[in-house]
Protein backbone atom coordinates (compact mmCIF):
# COMPACT_ATOMS: atom_id res chain seq x y z
CA UNK A 1 0.00 0.00 0.00
CA UNK A 2 2.93 2.00 0.88
CA UNK A 3 4.56 1.55 -2.31
CA UNK A 4 1.55 2.24 -3.89
CA UNK A 5 1.41 5.83 -3.45
CA UNK A 6 5.22 6.30 -3.52
CA UNK A 7 4.62 5.33 -7.11
CA UNK A 8 1.43 7.52 -8.13
CA UNK A 9 3.42 9.79 -6.13
CA UNK A 10 6.64 9.42 -8.12
CA UNK A 11 4.61 9.37 -11.24
CA UNK A 12 2.67 12.79 -10.77
CA UNK A 13 6.12 14.22 -10.00
CA UNK A 14 7.29 12.96 -13.19
CA UNK A 15 3.99 13.97 -15.55
CA UNK A 16 4.48 17.10 -14.08
CA UNK A 17 7.57 17.94 -14.49
CA UNK A 18 7.59 16.42 -18.01
CA UNK A 19 4.98 18.94 -18.77
CA UNK A 20 6.57 22.14 -17.57
CA UNK A 21 9.81 20.68 -19.54
CA UNK A 22 7.99 21.23 -23.05
CA UNK A 23 6.50 24.43 -22.25
CA UNK A 24 7.78 28.06 -23.53
CA UNK A 25 10.14 29.94 -21.11
CA UNK A 26 8.54 32.84 -19.28
CA UNK A 27 7.94 36.33 -21.33
CA UNK A 28 8.30 39.57 -18.90
CA UNK A 29 8.85 36.69 -16.15
CA UNK A 30 5.35 35.80 -16.63
CA UNK A 31 5.06 31.84 -16.82
CA UNK A 32 3.34 30.15 -20.43
CA UNK A 33 -0.66 29.97 -19.49
CA UNK A 34 -1.73 26.33 -19.37
CA UNK A 35 -4.61 24.88 -22.06
CA UNK A 36 -5.52 28.46 -24.00
CA UNK A 37 -5.94 26.98 -27.58
CA UNK A 38 -9.51 25.18 -25.16
CA UNK A 39 -10.19 28.38 -23.83
CA UNK A 40 -14.04 30.22 -25.29
CA UNK A 41 -13.79 33.48 -27.73
CA UNK A 42 -14.35 36.32 -26.81
CA UNK A 43 -14.54 38.18 -30.30
CA UNK A 44 -12.56 37.94 -33.45
CA UNK A 45 -10.83 40.85 -35.36
CA UNK A 46 -9.39 41.74 -38.83
CA UNK A 47 -6.68 44.43 -39.04
CA UNK A 48 -6.23 45.97 -42.12
CA UNK A 49 -3.55 47.48 -41.12
CA UNK A 50 -1.25 45.32 -40.84
CA UNK A 51 -2.88 42.53 -42.76
CA UNK A 52 -3.64 40.21 -39.48
CA UNK A 53 -6.63 38.13 -38.27
CA UNK A 54 -7.17 37.67 -34.58
CA UNK A 55 -9.09 35.33 -32.64
CA UNK A 56 -9.37 36.49 -28.62
CA UNK A 57 -9.37 34.23 -26.30
CA UNK A 58 -10.24 34.30 -22.74
CA UNK A 59 -10.14 31.98 -19.64
CA UNK A 60 -13.04 31.03 -17.28
CA UNK A 61 -12.61 34.20 -15.45
CA UNK A 62 -12.41 36.43 -18.51
CA UNK A 63 -15.04 34.45 -20.20
CA UNK A 64 -17.46 34.93 -16.89
CA UNK A 65 -16.87 38.81 -16.82
CA UNK A 66 -17.56 39.07 -20.55
CA UNK A 67 -20.74 37.50 -20.51
CA UNK A 68 -22.00 39.50 -17.35
CA UNK A 69 -20.53 42.55 -19.42
CA UNK A 70 -18.74 43.45 -15.67
CA UNK A 71 -15.38 44.57 -17.98
CA UNK A 72 -14.41 47.70 -16.91
CA UNK A 73 -12.41 46.80 -14.75
CA UNK A 74 -12.08 43.17 -15.96
CA UNK A 75 -11.54 40.94 -12.49
CA UNK A 76 -8.41 39.95 -11.11
CA UNK A 77 -7.37 36.65 -12.45
CA UNK A 78 -9.06 37.23 -15.78
CA UNK A 79 -6.49 35.81 -18.86
CA UNK A 80 -7.75 37.71 -22.24
CA UNK A 81 -5.29 35.95 -24.90
CA UNK A 82 -4.61 36.98 -28.47
CA UNK A 83 -4.02 34.09 -31.38
CA UNK A 84 -2.44 36.60 -34.46
CA UNK A 85 -1.76 35.18 -38.03
CA UNK A 86 -0.94 36.85 -41.52
CA UNK A 87 -4.23 37.20 -43.05
CA UNK A 88 -4.98 34.41 -46.31
CA UNK A 89 -7.34 34.43 -48.97
CA UNK A 90 -9.73 31.04 -48.27
CA UNK A 91 -8.62 28.78 -51.42
CA UNK A 92 -12.39 27.72 -52.42
CA UNK A 93 -13.73 31.35 -51.56
CA UNK A 94 -11.48 33.69 -52.75
CA UNK A 95 -13.86 37.02 -50.92
CA UNK A 96 -12.89 34.88 -47.14
CA UNK A 97 -9.98 36.10 -45.55
CA UNK A 98 -8.66 33.58 -42.99
CA UNK A 99 -5.75 32.83 -40.93
CA UNK A 100 -2.26 32.01 -42.41
CA UNK A 101 0.61 31.77 -40.99
CA UNK A 102 1.31 32.08 -37.24
CA UNK A 103 2.57 35.52 -36.34
CA UNK A 104 2.51 35.01 -32.59
CA UNK A 105 0.05 34.48 -29.49
CA UNK A 106 -0.09 37.53 -26.80
CA UNK A 107 -1.81 37.79 -23.20
CA UNK A 108 -2.83 40.22 -20.57
CA UNK A 109 -2.98 38.87 -16.67
CA UNK A 110 -5.07 40.32 -14.82
CA UNK A 111 -4.08 41.09 -11.19
CA UNK A 112 -4.27 45.19 -10.47
CA UNK A 113 -1.72 44.54 -7.02
CA UNK A 114 0.83 42.19 -8.51
CA UNK A 115 0.98 44.54 -11.99
CA UNK A 116 0.19 47.86 -10.34
CA UNK A 117 2.95 49.41 -11.93
CA UNK A 118 1.91 47.93 -15.46
CA UNK A 119 -1.67 49.27 -15.25
CA UNK A 120 -2.98 46.25 -13.59
CA UNK A 121 -1.98 43.99 -16.72
CA UNK A 122 0.99 42.00 -16.91
CA UNK A 123 1.96 41.55 -20.61
CA UNK A 124 3.28 39.03 -22.58
CA UNK A 125 3.81 37.82 -25.77
CA UNK A 126 5.07 34.50 -27.22
CA UNK A 127 6.73 34.59 -30.88
CA UNK A 128 5.86 32.25 -34.09
CA UNK A 129 5.11 28.27 -33.96
CA UNK A 130 8.60 28.08 -31.27
CA UNK A 131 6.22 30.34 -29.26
CA UNK A 132 9.95 32.04 -28.62
CA UNK A 133 9.42 34.43 -25.51
CA UNK A 134 9.50 37.97 -26.53
CA UNK A 135 11.38 40.06 -23.95
CA UNK A 136 11.11 43.55 -24.99
CA UNK A 137 9.82 45.13 -22.01
CA UNK A 138 5.65 45.70 -21.26
CA UNK A 139 6.03 49.33 -22.48
CA UNK A 140 5.94 48.23 -25.79
CA UNK A 141 2.40 46.55 -25.15
CA UNK A 142 1.01 49.53 -23.03
CA UNK A 143 2.40 52.09 -25.85
CA UNK A 144 -0.10 50.49 -28.29
CA UNK A 145 -2.77 50.31 -25.73
CA UNK A 146 -2.35 53.86 -24.63
CA UNK A 147 -6.11 55.31 -26.75
CA UNK A 148 -7.83 52.33 -24.41
CA UNK A 149 -6.14 53.38 -20.75
CA UNK A 150 -10.26 53.96 -20.06
CA UNK A 151 -11.16 50.72 -21.25
CA UNK A 152 -9.09 49.48 -18.75
CA UNK A 153 -6.31 48.51 -21.39
CA UNK A 154 -8.24 46.15 -23.79
CA UNK A 155 -9.37 46.93 -27.11
CA UNK A 156 -11.80 43.92 -27.49
CA UNK A 157 -15.09 44.75 -27.09
CA UNK A 158 -16.46 40.96 -26.41
CA UNK A 159 -18.45 39.63 -29.07
CA UNK A 160 -22.36 39.36 -28.50
CA UNK A 161 -23.10 35.65 -28.47
CA UNK A 162 -27.08 34.76 -27.87
CA UNK A 163 -27.84 33.42 -24.82
CA UNK B 1 -32.31 8.94 3.19
CA UNK B 2 -34.60 7.48 1.03
CA UNK B 3 -36.44 10.77 0.79
CA UNK B 4 -33.04 12.35 0.27
CA UNK B 5 -32.22 10.27 -3.03
CA UNK B 6 -36.08 10.79 -4.41
CA UNK B 7 -35.50 14.63 -3.66
CA UNK B 8 -32.04 14.78 -5.56
CA UNK B 9 -33.94 12.52 -8.44
CA UNK B 10 -36.42 14.74 -8.75
CA UNK B 11 -34.53 18.27 -8.66
CA UNK B 12 -32.35 16.93 -11.55
CA UNK B 13 -35.29 15.90 -13.26
CA UNK B 14 -36.63 19.57 -12.76
CA UNK B 15 -32.69 20.95 -14.08
CA UNK B 16 -32.87 19.19 -16.73
CA UNK B 17 -36.27 20.06 -17.93
CA UNK B 18 -35.88 23.85 -17.34
CA UNK B 19 -32.62 23.55 -19.72
CA UNK B 20 -34.17 21.98 -22.37
CA UNK B 21 -37.51 24.72 -22.03
CA UNK B 22 -34.92 26.95 -22.75
CA UNK B 23 -33.77 26.01 -25.46
CA UNK B 24 -34.18 26.94 -29.27
CA UNK B 25 -36.75 24.39 -31.07
CA UNK B 26 -34.24 22.05 -33.84
CA UNK B 27 -33.59 23.15 -36.91
CA UNK B 28 -34.13 20.68 -39.88
CA UNK B 29 -34.92 18.31 -37.20
CA UNK B 30 -31.79 18.56 -35.14
CA UNK B 31 -31.35 19.24 -31.21
CA UNK B 32 -29.24 22.92 -30.58
CA UNK B 33 -26.23 21.83 -29.65
CA UNK B 34 -25.61 22.39 -25.86
CA UNK B 35 -22.60 24.23 -24.46
CA UNK B 36 -21.23 25.65 -28.07
CA UNK B 37 -20.36 28.48 -26.80
CA UNK B 38 -17.91 27.41 -24.45
CA UNK B 39 -16.37 24.99 -27.79
CA UNK B 40 -12.66 25.70 -28.37
CA UNK B 41 -11.76 27.97 -32.20
CA UNK B 42 -10.67 26.14 -35.64
CA UNK B 43 -10.10 29.37 -37.02
CA UNK B 44 -12.18 32.43 -38.28
CA UNK B 45 -12.87 34.36 -41.34
CA UNK B 46 -13.75 38.14 -42.65
CA UNK B 47 -16.14 37.25 -45.38
CA UNK B 48 -15.73 41.02 -47.34
CA UNK B 49 -18.36 39.47 -50.00
CA UNK B 50 -21.36 39.78 -47.56
CA UNK B 51 -19.51 41.64 -44.73
CA UNK B 52 -19.55 39.55 -42.02
CA UNK B 53 -17.35 38.10 -39.76
CA UNK B 54 -17.13 34.67 -38.26
CA UNK B 55 -15.56 32.34 -35.69
CA UNK B 56 -15.03 28.60 -36.38
CA UNK B 57 -16.13 26.37 -33.05
CA UNK B 58 -15.55 22.50 -32.93
CA UNK B 59 -16.70 20.24 -30.23
CA UNK B 60 -14.28 17.81 -29.14
CA UNK B 61 -14.37 15.32 -31.58
CA UNK B 62 -13.81 18.24 -34.22
CA UNK B 63 -11.24 19.72 -32.37
CA UNK B 64 -9.05 16.67 -31.62
CA UNK B 65 -9.51 15.85 -35.73
CA UNK B 66 -8.32 19.46 -36.96
CA UNK B 67 -5.83 19.58 -34.43
CA UNK B 68 -3.95 15.72 -36.06
CA UNK B 69 -4.92 16.67 -39.25
CA UNK B 70 -7.60 14.28 -39.93
CA UNK B 71 -10.42 16.13 -41.75
CA UNK B 72 -11.22 14.51 -45.01
CA UNK B 73 -13.50 12.65 -43.97
CA UNK B 74 -14.27 14.23 -40.30
CA UNK B 75 -15.10 11.89 -38.32
CA UNK B 76 -18.36 10.86 -37.14
CA UNK B 77 -19.40 12.73 -34.23
CA UNK B 78 -17.88 16.08 -35.25
CA UNK B 79 -19.62 19.09 -34.89
CA UNK B 80 -18.78 22.19 -36.77
CA UNK B 81 -20.37 25.56 -35.40
CA UNK B 82 -20.18 29.20 -36.94
CA UNK B 83 -20.91 32.19 -35.41
CA UNK B 84 -21.68 34.73 -37.79
CA UNK B 85 -22.16 38.64 -36.91
CA UNK B 86 -22.04 42.14 -39.40
CA UNK B 87 -19.03 43.44 -39.61
CA UNK B 88 -17.74 46.66 -37.48
CA UNK B 89 -15.11 49.12 -37.13
CA UNK B 90 -13.61 48.71 -33.90
CA UNK B 91 -13.71 52.67 -32.36
CA UNK B 92 -10.50 52.76 -30.84
CA UNK B 93 -8.77 51.24 -33.37
CA UNK B 94 -10.63 52.10 -36.84
CA UNK B 95 -8.50 49.85 -38.95
CA UNK B 96 -9.67 46.40 -37.30
CA UNK B 97 -12.90 45.43 -38.91
CA UNK B 98 -14.47 43.72 -35.72
CA UNK B 99 -18.15 41.56 -34.85
CA UNK B 100 -21.14 43.58 -35.13
CA UNK B 101 -24.78 42.67 -34.66
CA UNK B 102 -25.25 38.67 -34.31
CA UNK B 103 -26.62 37.58 -37.65
CA UNK B 104 -27.03 33.94 -37.12
CA UNK B 105 -24.91 30.25 -35.89
CA UNK B 106 -25.03 27.48 -38.54
CA UNK B 107 -23.77 24.13 -37.48
CA UNK B 108 -22.71 20.53 -39.27
CA UNK B 109 -23.16 17.41 -37.50
CA UNK B 110 -20.86 14.50 -38.77
CA UNK B 111 -23.08 11.50 -39.13
CA UNK B 112 -22.47 9.31 -41.97
CA UNK B 113 -25.26 6.87 -41.59
CA UNK B 114 -27.50 9.26 -40.31
CA UNK B 115 -27.48 11.98 -42.95
CA UNK B 116 -25.68 9.82 -45.45
CA UNK B 117 -28.86 11.28 -47.98
CA UNK B 118 -27.39 15.05 -47.22
CA UNK B 119 -23.76 14.18 -47.64
CA UNK B 120 -22.83 12.72 -44.52
CA UNK B 121 -23.72 16.02 -42.56
CA UNK B 122 -26.92 17.30 -40.49
CA UNK B 123 -27.24 20.70 -41.48
CA UNK B 124 -28.41 23.27 -38.75
CA UNK B 125 -28.88 27.11 -38.77
CA UNK B 126 -30.32 29.52 -35.80
CA UNK B 127 -31.28 32.79 -37.02
CA UNK B 128 -30.56 36.09 -34.48
CA UNK B 129 -30.58 36.96 -30.81
CA UNK B 130 -33.41 35.03 -30.53
CA UNK B 131 -31.68 31.70 -32.21
CA UNK B 132 -35.10 30.91 -34.44
CA UNK B 133 -34.43 27.82 -36.13
CA UNK B 134 -33.98 27.56 -39.62
CA UNK B 135 -36.07 25.42 -41.80
CA UNK B 136 -35.54 26.13 -45.70
CA UNK B 137 -34.02 22.81 -46.01
CA UNK B 138 -30.73 21.45 -46.13
CA UNK B 139 -30.10 22.10 -49.32
CA UNK B 140 -29.83 26.07 -48.90
CA UNK B 141 -26.59 24.76 -47.09
CA UNK B 142 -25.15 22.60 -49.64
CA UNK B 143 -25.89 24.34 -52.52
CA UNK B 144 -23.55 26.84 -51.08
CA UNK B 145 -21.33 24.30 -49.66
CA UNK B 146 -21.00 22.50 -53.41
CA UNK B 147 -17.55 23.98 -54.19
CA UNK B 148 -15.71 22.07 -51.05
CA UNK B 149 -17.32 18.87 -52.12
CA UNK B 150 -14.50 17.00 -52.13
CA UNK B 151 -13.22 18.58 -48.97
CA UNK B 152 -15.51 16.35 -47.23
CA UNK B 153 -18.48 19.89 -47.62
CA UNK B 154 -16.27 21.67 -45.46
CA UNK B 155 -14.79 25.48 -46.56
CA UNK B 156 -12.93 25.50 -42.94
CA UNK B 157 -9.15 24.78 -42.94
CA UNK B 158 -7.98 24.63 -39.42
CA UNK B 159 -5.94 27.61 -38.69
CA UNK B 160 -2.88 26.71 -37.32
CA UNK B 161 -2.03 26.71 -33.71
CA UNK B 162 1.29 25.94 -31.93
CA UNK B 163 1.91 22.99 -30.16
Amino acid sequence: MRESLLLIVLFSVLCVTSAEADEPAPSHGIGYPAGWRNWATLSVSHRTDNHTMRVILGNEVAVKAARSGKTNPWPDGAILGKVVWKEAVLENWKEAVVPGELVHTEFMFKDSQKYAETYGWGWARWLGMEQKPFDGGAQVCTACHAPVEKRDWVFTDPAIFPK
